[in-house]
């Protein structure tokens, strides 16, 4: 019988450097001799990334209730654990989430005050108790934060969207969140320095990556 | 103070004649002086009739997993509550709404079977007890209602859509589920034979409306 895979989130606000950090944990792993799945929330599938689009595009004249937008994060999320997270972990490979259930914690508890335990309710109905093995969570003060994502918002000409719309306090509430998540899960949750340079980061994220291999094997 | 307004919701399978019987109670609710708000679920604002489309389209490279169609259906009934039924009977509309939790009962209970267990879960929280005040389900054996349903669709050339593609079980099965929500709440739910001629289906369907506004009174 083949060994289920391991499940790694990577979380962490706007402008934090997730994607930069995200690949290099999926390269390191596969050096590693590991098949690995690389993924996101919401998204992941057509169809989730489909509720993605609805979640992200700032509709101005419909507001989007906040139980909608909780809803949708977890409709995305059960078509995505159905459809990827859960058939991968079980041929054996590893996933690489970006984002995943402490986002919905940070941004829809945190940053819209959605009731925690209304949170963990649907995540006990969706998940039916599968959580990540290990989630790096890159953290970082708010002001380095948002010059970060003016400056790659500023480059590339983007919209902004639903989120990234969002004032200071919104982002406060969402980190926040992500911090209280990580001291509440201690032995999942590895908090990473993202304000450091690209190198010390790298480092950290590297170590704590194969401190948790080594407790595994 | 504003009188709040009453909820009526028209339930049945495909091909039972909704769209007809719609627009005449909402004639009547109107001719008998009420503001009348006519709607329809999965949809009734842009962001929820948006989630429609990604409910009702056959993606067959990629099915919709049974939890993910559960919540975003009641991420649509979220939004639509929260934009157009609760405020339209807050300010004294009366609401008359095409499809609701009993079709989620049918549809995805006892079509695609799941726990009644689970769908109770998600209508608690997002209804938080909001209810329809009547409800009139248009019912018809399975043969009448598909031979209606293959002639509308053979008449209008319009493709089948995710449901209109399921088989004769399927429907079996949503008509079992709706008779046996009519059976559980038989003081909320009218069934009325839709089987019968247009003359006399009008008639039942206005005799019991009259009847619960009368008790209304």
């Amino acid at each position: 019988m083949t060994e289920r895979g391991r499940f790694i989130t990577l979380e962490g606000g706007e402008g934090v450097g997730k994607s930069t950090n995200l690949a290099l944990v999926v390269e390191h792993l596969r050096a590693c001799g590991h098949e690995v799945v690389a993924t996101r929330e919401p998204g992941g599938t057509p169809r989730a990334e489909d509720i993605r689009r609805l979640l992200l595009d700032p509709v101005e004249e419909e507001p989007l209730d906040p139980d909608a937008e909780l809803l949708l994060v977890f409709a995305a999320r059960a078509q995505h654990l159905a459809r990827v997270v859960k058939p991968a972990l079980a041929r054996g490979a590893w996933v690489v989430c970006d984002r995943f259930t402490d986002a919905t914690y940070a941004y829809q508890g945190g940053g819209r005050g959605i009731d925690t335990a209304r949170i963990a309710e649907l995540e006990a109905f969706v998940q039916r108790g599968l959580e990540p093995d290990l989630t790096l969570l890159l953290d970082m003060s708010m002001d380095a934060a948002q010059r970060r994502l003016d400056s790659r918002l500023e480059g590339q000409g983007e919209a902004r969207d639903r989120f990234e719309r969002e004032r200071g306090d919104f982002f406060e509430a969402v980190r926040r969140a992500y911090l209280a998540r990580a001291e509440a899960a201690p032995e999942r949750v590895a908090v990473i320095d993202a304000g450091a340079g690209l190198d010390e980061v790298k480092a950290e994220l590297l170590a704590r990556l194969d401190a948790r291999m080594d407790a595994w094997r």
